[in-house]
């Protein structure tokens, strides 16, 4: 699982990234953590939504979810690994890549570019929750991907060369051909309940694949 | 529910909280998160687990967790809710109250006593995960609560006038005179599927009695 800090203004969404390490645990599967050291593009005030002073690295916030274990995304080797799982929140459109900012024409920083191509390229899965399957059409280009019912955003992800497809909350859309499942979480109005349901349903689907 | 920032070093711990938020919605439930507007005891970095430099305020690094939406403590009133509920985290101990520097003879915030004593007074239960049944014990007193099979943590707790038992992990202990409900939660080795279970069991004994 690659993360990128912790809080869904600057960082990674926590239900998303809590709910799918617990989807993992609970199929039986065990899970280890990635995230960059390197700054966040910035820090958010959650309660007033503004941003505020300071500097918070990816890696050690990151760690704030995982309990402390988290390795640095530059090692990941999918060799060693049978799936990739890239939970959303506004920070991977800040931190990952630059689409918050720049829309189709992202840029996406290097790590997380060889991590997923390197995925990709080993036929293994690639599990991608809310503005994560954004991330992975802008490095892949022709795959098949969801961000729920979103217009702009189904609008950019095919200005990136890939498919949309629309879906309502928990549901997976699989694109088989190139191992890309995807879901839409919070890009939905969404229950913690279904962020959990929607974790649940995207390991149990790879799972079927794998 | 009371939060106090966002990671299990200096604050809530996260996988306990959003696990207990996921069992209320589950079991048709609504929450509402409150925190002190005051700032956390320290800042630790979760990757070192060393102290690092900074202040943080609990109100809003709780807000990570609840996404946003996070009340000023003093504003709770146990006459608008059905229950309280306190997940764990060694930031309890270092900013709800001082039982990580004080043991037994630790200081409870103000408006930390005042919720659980009210809620106490209205008859209403209270839920604590991990180490925050050794709070209910400090502002209570004459209850009983688990903190897994800690004997130092429990010896402290009858130090306070408490009484303990040992659990195994996912159990839940019942104080039904006092509508004390607990459980060990990350006090014990714990999976975070081990965590789930956990909130969930806690969440149904206390609908139980409600």
């Amino acid at each position: 699982m690659i993360l990128n800090g912790c809080g869904h203004l600057d960082g990674s969404e926590i239900h998303e990234a809590v709910m799918t390490l617990l989807a993992i645990d609970r199929n039986e599967c065990s899970y280890t953590v990635f995230a960059p050291d390197a700054p966040q593009y910035h820090v958010m005030n959650h309660l007033t939504r503004q941003p505020m002073e300071g500097s918070r690295n990816m890696m050690v916030e990151a760690a704030r979810i995982a309990r402390g274990d988290v390795h640095e995304l530059s090692t990941y080797n999918p060799a060693d690994f049978d799936a990739l799982m890239l939970p959303g929140g506004f920070g991977v459109a800040k931190n990952l890549f630059t689409y918050a900012f720049d829309g189709p024409n992202a840029k996406v920083m290097d790590a997380v570019r060889k991590a997923i191509v390197d995925t990709h390229a080993a036929g293994k899965p690639i599990g991608a929750l809310c503005i994560s399957p954004v991330l992975v059409a802008k490095v892949l280009g022709d795959v098949t991907v969801t961000v729920g019912t979103d217009a702009a955003t189904s609008q950019d992800v095919e200005a990136m060369g890939a498919a949309t497809v629309n879906t309502q909350i928990t549901e997976v859309i699989s694109d088989k051909k190139n191992m890309i499942f995807s879901t839409p979480c919070y890009m939905l109005p969404a229950s913690i309940s279904d962020i959990a349901e929607s974790a649940e349903n995207l390991v149990e689907t790879m799972l079927e694949y794998m």
